[in-house]
């Protein structure tokens, strides 16, 4: 048997509860080749991390310094405990917008500032992912079903583009959902600023372009398919270095366009997070929701690039491993941050082999803060809201909605639910709606089991549900294949359905309940099972069960109902058969 | 198949939307000897329902009228639209408990009447009974495990009774919850009150004997063993009788005995709810669970002794009644009512044939509002309290822990929870915290499936666990049978299960899921059988499935997960091995 708990460490049992540390694994091989490829791909992951920290604290409502100081720590930290070889972690759109909405949710707002809210942001979500972690909660994860993440992403790339639109237009506006961000628009569309439209529209034409257009132009030009792949990634720098330029050359500033400004130049600040219990309860459930939300996006980018190299990630050391990267982000004057799809892409496509690559890039962005930092005094606002526009458009799937609404409608409802309440109501709410519905859906579906009467396949040991397929059956004798693990919310239909049957079948002696679907009886199923009992017997019928499960046999046999049981339990349904009613099984026997 | 659902009732469709009429059914057969019957059973219940509902009036807080007002039109409406034969409705016990903890949290306390708040209360849940009988919602109670009932009940009785003891002390105390009531009760131990006492526990004594002694003795008396039976139920009259008639006679109001005083004589009054918006939301969440809690108790009674008669109750059906019920209380004086289990038995074996006893019986008890109230007015409080008590603590059955114990850890730990959470925080807390465990815990288990690696049982076309049976395996072919229907919760399990069971085996060339357990796959189980088949694949190795249940087959069929299979779908886990590795199967094969 195949155990779903993580195989026990070897060595002490107090080994299990200290993280590991893959660094000693990767570490002690490590040789110049490897060195090469990591350099090659720290610098390239460098350039496209420089735009992206500096956006993604601007989507955060933060000062753009953060996005630095959150690409620094973190990266050395997970390169210590990270199990994945090229996770790139940092500052991610989703988590960034789901610490906007944080942020923006305290009361009253500027009590303390967003950046002292976003470290203690970043403290609580280190904590709850070590916790997790430390007491292997990863599972936690798994009640994040496939469609409420697919309709929460493609809400959070929506959110996040219309947070952008008024950076882009130049007018100030706000709302974490998007009937207010709407409408906060929709008031202001007289003011839009010209020059701020050209540059923002322009831009984000460009990025578009260079995501489609750039890398066959490129190959055109004589590099290789790889190389022009990277470099087409370097699009938002082009645009950065473009607009930074002309807002300077053309004193764009004086014209009314907002611009980055003064940048502090230097190492990381050494931040505390705010100690105060009634904002650290303002701030748990926000905090759990980007843990788990950041968990997901991580270790499904992670899983994903470890298996094109045929290695393995461990989900609990992923969360050591992202909690120590927040903390280090609360410590560093950061914003809570999660390993990002695209940059870990192009880590892994550049050639990064160890997360030694990650501590080289944490150098680079750590250099560009030190000596960087003045040449981004002009870089225009709305060049940062457009590389985050093009970005997240890449999050937004509506082609999920046809496909699971093909495959499941329950499925479908719980993506529909999530996709509009995070629409409408914001990232929590919208979170929270989905892993609600998704589970009112299972439990209702397995409230209502799907219970066959079977009969045998002629020519074979095997029994099939008698509307599928053309199977003999006997007067005498009903089998009844129950489709579900037996529990309190289904026990009392099971009660139902042999009721009715029994009604309906004047000739029946015996009921035998085909028992290799049912995993679990739980002690309202046994009850049931007992009044099941009680009836037939009063009625001269007599109840045996086959194929009962290990597990579940171990568990009856504790009970009263079997020492009473009027009829027997078989291993097969075929021996039950022979048994109880052997004509059925003579050749020529009349199917059903 | 047999559905979950009731079948449709025949006709047109909208009449499916009304509700049936029962009394259309007997009503139409009733006969001489039936009236007789009738007539006799519901002499009984009067005698034994007039203190019982002046008691459980008493236990909601509301004057004791209400109790004998909720006997009269709740009686005759369930006997127009109930489908139990003997069910008889009034104030019970739990529902009155809780109706005393509604009204009890509703603030500021008495800005409205306790009167008004019972009524609007027994409005409020017989809308919500309606809707549900209407709608076919019954199954809703079925969310109440069988161990959270039991809990819930166990610790209402210890709730009673603890709420009764003040007036067998005769003390002033109050609370909702055993801490507050143990408090409030300990702080005036002091000024127990003498007379009250001896009456409270002389009642209480005596009514303990009538339980156990009087049958007995009535028997040695000359009368048979069913007139015995019923006459000792009547001990409670016994005791008012007696103790009325020396409060009267000695005066003992005057040396500070309670007693129940003026009980106005008459029709019942004609009453209406209380139309309060921000009122009924208070009111909605008591209401539903009075409802759902009255349900529960009134089917589980009604089916018991439907079943003795071999007759039939509809739930959905009982809903539509108990909801009229309550209407019928909420306008004619009275609280929140549902069917009893002691004066249903009682009915049942005094020999009630239809629901013209409850008729009858409603008739007993308007004559004795009419005629009898007087007679009332010298009636000791603690004698009702020790009716109460004496009739609750039956309710109270702590040897279920030990059973529940014994059978599954995760239904004691429901049951416990229940228990502890409805003793120490009321109600209403203890009831939600109930289910919400179960809940979790069964989520919880199903999160974690049982994946069993199985082999041939040599000589059948059978598979079994490798770990519990001589079966026989093959080394490049790996069986997985996976016990639990394949979803969100624990998908990602599986795809570890996989992973590091190929891992464990280079000779592995395919790996077969025997999907005989699989009840359903949903969107999220999709991807992970995707990403399995990925992973696989890459390594060479072929996925099949056998076994697979016809709906989950019907849903995979529109996908690209089987047309891109590498391997192949199996009728049966036996045909699978005998295409993938027949050599397994050869005679003289070593057993795993």
């Amino acid at each position: 048997m195949h155990s779903a708990r993580p195989p026990a460490a070897n060595g002490k049992a107090w080994r299990r509860w200290l993280p590991a540390l893959p660094v000693l694994d990767w570490g002690r091989a490590y040789d110049r080749p490897t060195l090469g490829a990591d350099l090659l791909a720290a610098l390239i992951v460098t350039v496209m991390l420089i735009p992206q920290s500096l956006a993604y604290a601007q989507l955060a409502g933060l000062p753009p310094a953060t996005g630095l100081y959150a690409s620094i720590a973190p990266l050395l930290l997970y390169a210590v405990f990270g199990s994945s070889r090229v996770l790139a972690v940092g500052p991610v759109a989703v988590v960034s917008l789901m610490t906007a909405a944080a942020i923006g949710s305290i009361t009253p707002p500027g009590a303390v500032g967003a950046a002292a809210l976003a470290v203690t942001l970043a403290f609580l979500s280190g904590l709850m992912l070590l916790a997790m972690g430390l007491l292997r909660l990863g599972f936690i994860a798994n009640f994040l079903s496939h469609p409420v993440i697919s309709g929460f992403i493609s809400a959070s790339g929506l959110l996040i583009a219309a947070s952008q639109l008024k950076t882009l237009l130049g007018v100030p506006a706000s709302g974490h959902h998007l009937p207010a961000l709407l409408h906060s628009l929709f008031g202001q569309l007289g003011q839009v600023h010209g020059l701020t439209l050209a540059v923002g529209a322009g831009s984000t034409a460009f990025l578009f372009w260079a995501r489609i257009g750039l890398k066959p132009l490129l190959q055109r030009l004589g590099l290789g398919a790889r190389g022009a792949d990277i470099a087409a990634k370097a699009g938002p720098v082009a645009a950065i270095v473009a607009t930074t330029l002309a807002a300077w050359a053309l004193d764009w500033q004086a014209q009314g366009l907002k611009i980055v400004g003064h940048v502090p130049q230097g190492l990381p600040p050494f931040t505390l997070p705010v100690f105060d219990l009634a904002l650290w309860q303002q701030l748990a459930l926000p905090a759990l929701l980007i843990s788990v939300v950041g968990f997901v996006e991580s270790v499904s980018v992670g899983q994903t690039l470890a298996a094109r190299r045929r290695q393995r990630i461990e989900p609990d050391q992923e969360l050591v491993a992202l909690g120590a990267g927040n903390m280090g982000a609360a410590f560093s004057g950061g914003l809570p941050v999660t390993g990002g799809f695209a940059r870990s892409v192009v880590n892994f496509d550049a050639g990064a082999r160890t997360p030694a690559a990650g501590v080289y890039t944490a150098f680079g962005i750590l250099l560009a803060t030190l000596l960087l930092t003045p040449a981004l005094y002009y870089l225009p606002q709305a060049t940062l809201a457009a590389t985050i526009v093009v970005a997240v458009l890449s999050l937004v799937d509506f082609g999920i909605l046809r496909r699971t609404w093909a495959y499941s409608k329950p499925d479908f409802a719980a993506l529909l639910t999530t996709l509009l309440a995070t629409l409408a109501l914001g990232v929590e709410a919208g979170l929270l709606a989905g892993v609600g519905v998704s589970l009112a859906l299972y439990l209702w579906r397995t409230s209502r089991p799907h219970i066959a009467t079977v009969g045998w396949v002629p020519g074979t040991e095997h029994f099939r549900n008698v509307q599928r397929h053309a199977v003999v059956t006997h007067p005498a004798l009903l089998s009844l294949r129950v489709d579900e693990s037996l529990y309190f919310a289904n026990a009392r239909t099971l009660e139902d359905v042999v009721n009715n049957a029994v009604a309906a079948s004047p000739a029946l002696r015996h009921v035998v309940l085909q028992c290799s679907a049912i995993n679990d009886i739980d002690a309202s199923a046994l009850e049931s099972l007992e009044a099941i009992e009680r009836r037939l017997h009063e009625a001269g019928i007599a109840l045996h069960l086959s194929e009962v499960k290990g597990p579940v046999m171990d568990r009856l046999q504790h009970t009263d109902f079997l020492r009473t049981l009027s009829g027997q339990v078989f291993l097969t349904h075929y021996q039950a058969v022979a048994a109880l009613a052997p004509e059925t099984l003579a050749p020529g026997a009349k199917r059903g």
